[in-house]
């Protein structure tokens, strides 16, 4: 399986960059004019194939791929869908969630927010009472997955709650999109945003959001940046097939042939596959170190899975980061509220064999610092 | 020389993206954390060099990274350091300064416009008349190298101007920065834009603005948006060495090695040499042919030139366009507002060679149209 990406490479077992496949960089060895045919070609066909992936086609949904990261897209959004006199309203259980409601308040956009704990899945019911008390609202959005703790968020049941209400459902699925199946048209999602570098295992450089395109064209008028302007970047793909400005074009040819591969693989049931038996692998491997997830399993995605930090006076998670990163096995720092926590990532070119190996080394590295769990007092 | 490229690639003579280096592209066959200790010392490094390039240094400058395309970082600095009550007069003598104006008028800038021809430099002297005769204005603004003619503007001259009216400069130096010199602090420029490929031979994937630190610390509380926040930016990566949001890993590390090549050549003076040969090679097979360039050779900048299309009833140029792309070469089509050009560009990883195979190409296909000029009539 190695043999599949660069040698030497440190493991990223985070929310992204992620490990890509060593075909997924070579695609990157070319130099295309941003105007020729043949990328043309290829930018048409990766729009279409996301499409598929969320279950919809042209000409009721498009594809926009934005340059930038995947906070951009989120920006883009806001930016160019809210009416002037527009609100939206934020289902948030963790810091993505929140980092929307800082950019609309930038924006100048009417924002607010509907907290839940971190540890709580979004409930559709009180989205719906939030939406009856308040007749100002116009969007709603939620993440699908909460990356902050791994926790999924129930999109269809909150995409019904605002499609009967009549409001615009904006979904942030950046970490869930190409390996949990969704069905833009059953979740009524009007907007959908994810990124490049994350399920579908291409290279960091853009995001992209998918729209239902009747929304989109009502917008028409309420852009808030041009770079970031949506409705305009969409007629610019669809006009003469080209960005209005430089697109990544490497970046577009890896995500071509991550697509590529994502469909060898079985598309989004197979890459879910294998990432629901690497988290399988991680969370079994790390309890039997004695090693506590955050979330309850009925709750947890499969994508990024947060630990508590163990309770012991030797632990320090700065040591352990690095010692695991000496080990060529990089890791991510928590972010929940209420506790202690680091994360580690399912998703990217990682097999089951890689999450052993990490259990492995997270093993050898608590062993040099003199820190000894007992599973059993920790379940 | 064909083996610094990627054989089979067409030759990309454009603003944009460039022919780079087949070891530009290799060095993206890695994937890197991004809070990864290697990946910020790449940063770190890549952020000291871009400010040595401009001949100013750390603390008194920094060099801040902007995930997205060069569009994106002009906007960055309009909505980051413009304050709510200031207003901007750029002066325009192309597309570039044009859609400035728009970004501005779309942030809800105030924006004012000096206008010239496409075909006549700034002059600083009206520069200076306008800011008497207005002292509202807070910041000038002003393209460097105009892409769209490739007529050079005077930045020292009008540096010069705006600091004597006590007024902000911002330089956009897209397509210039890196074989023109620039010394910042002798331009007084506050603000300097530029992209990861243009002159320093990087790939897309995000562009840099250099500002005087004096200046940005002073915009705290002015920015309206989140992904192009420049204060915010600055602090994340002067703070923890990390970039807020996702970073185009791939494309930093092919930057990283773009910037050794252009060091290896000879940095800014032995770049621009190679480019100035690659544009007289290219002015004399063209004019030979019979072109006529669109600027006086005293306003023409090495970077990119425009030619008027030929006065024939047989040359049509998306025809020309096509026949020169199935032969490797892929020019750009012209942007000037007063008269049909097109444009043909000397920066990448082009050598005088490449342009005498252009021309060369060229007379190939306008023989296949039937196409046959005078050189002498047309001087």
């Amino acid at each position: 399986m190695n043999s599949l990406r660069t040698p030497g490479d440190k493991l990223l077992f985070t929310p992204g960059p992620l490990t890509t496949s060593a075909t997924v960089k070579q695609a990157m060895l070319h130099d295309l004019g941003s105007r020729d045919e043949a990328f043309i070609d290829i930018v048409r066909g990766v729009r279409n194939r996301l499409l598929a992936l969320g279950e919809v086609h042209a000409p009721e949904y498009t594809a926009v791929l934005v340059q930038g990261s995947g906070t951009y897209s989120l920006e883009a959004v806001l930016a160019s869908t809210v009416p002037p006199d527009g609100k939206v309203l934020v289902a948030v259980n963790g810091a993505y969630g929140r980092r929307l409601v800082q950019i609309g308040k930038t924006l100048r956009i009417a924002m607010q927010t509907i907290e839940f704990r971190e540890d709580e899945p979004v409930d559709p019911r009180l989205i719906g009472e939030a939406l009856a008390g308040d007749r100002t609202i116009s969007h709603v959005s939620m993440c699908h997955c909460e990356t902050t703790s791994g926790i999924l968020n129930p999109i269809d049941a909150v995409g019904d709650v605002v499609h009967h209400a009549g409001k615009r459902f904006f979904a942030d699925a950046m970490s869930s999109f190409g390996a949990i199946p969704i069905d833009l048209a059953a979740a009524h999602i009007d907007y959908l945003v994810s990124s490049s570098n994350k399920c579908i295992e291409g290279v960091p450089g853009f995001a992209f959001v998918l729209a239902r395109l009747a929304a989109l064209e009502s917008t028409e008028g309420w852009a808030r940046s041009i770079s970031l302007d949506l409705l305009a970047q969409h007629r610019g793909l669809e006009g003469n097939g080209q960005f209005r400005f430089t697109p990544p074009t490497h970046t577009i040819l890896a995500f071509h042939q991550a697509l590529n591969e994502l469909d060898a693989e079985g598309g989004v049931a197979g890459r879910g596959k294998r990432y629901a038996a690497n988290h399988a692998a991680l969370v079994k491997g790390m309890t039997a170190l004695g090693f506590r997830p955050y979330l309850r399993p009925d709750q947890q995605s499969f994508i990024i899975t947060s630990f508590f930090y163990p309770d012991h006076p030797k632990f320090h998670f700065e040591t352990f980061y690095r010692r695991l990163s000496d080990r060529g096995y990089v890791i991510y720092p928590g972010k929940v509220g209420n506790a202690d926590c680091f994360r580690m990532g399912s998703i990217g070119r990682l097999f089951p064999e890689d999450m052993h190996n990490l259990v492995g080394a997270v093993h050898e590295v608590l062993a040099s610092m003199d820190v000894v769990l007992m599973p059993a007092h920790q379940g």
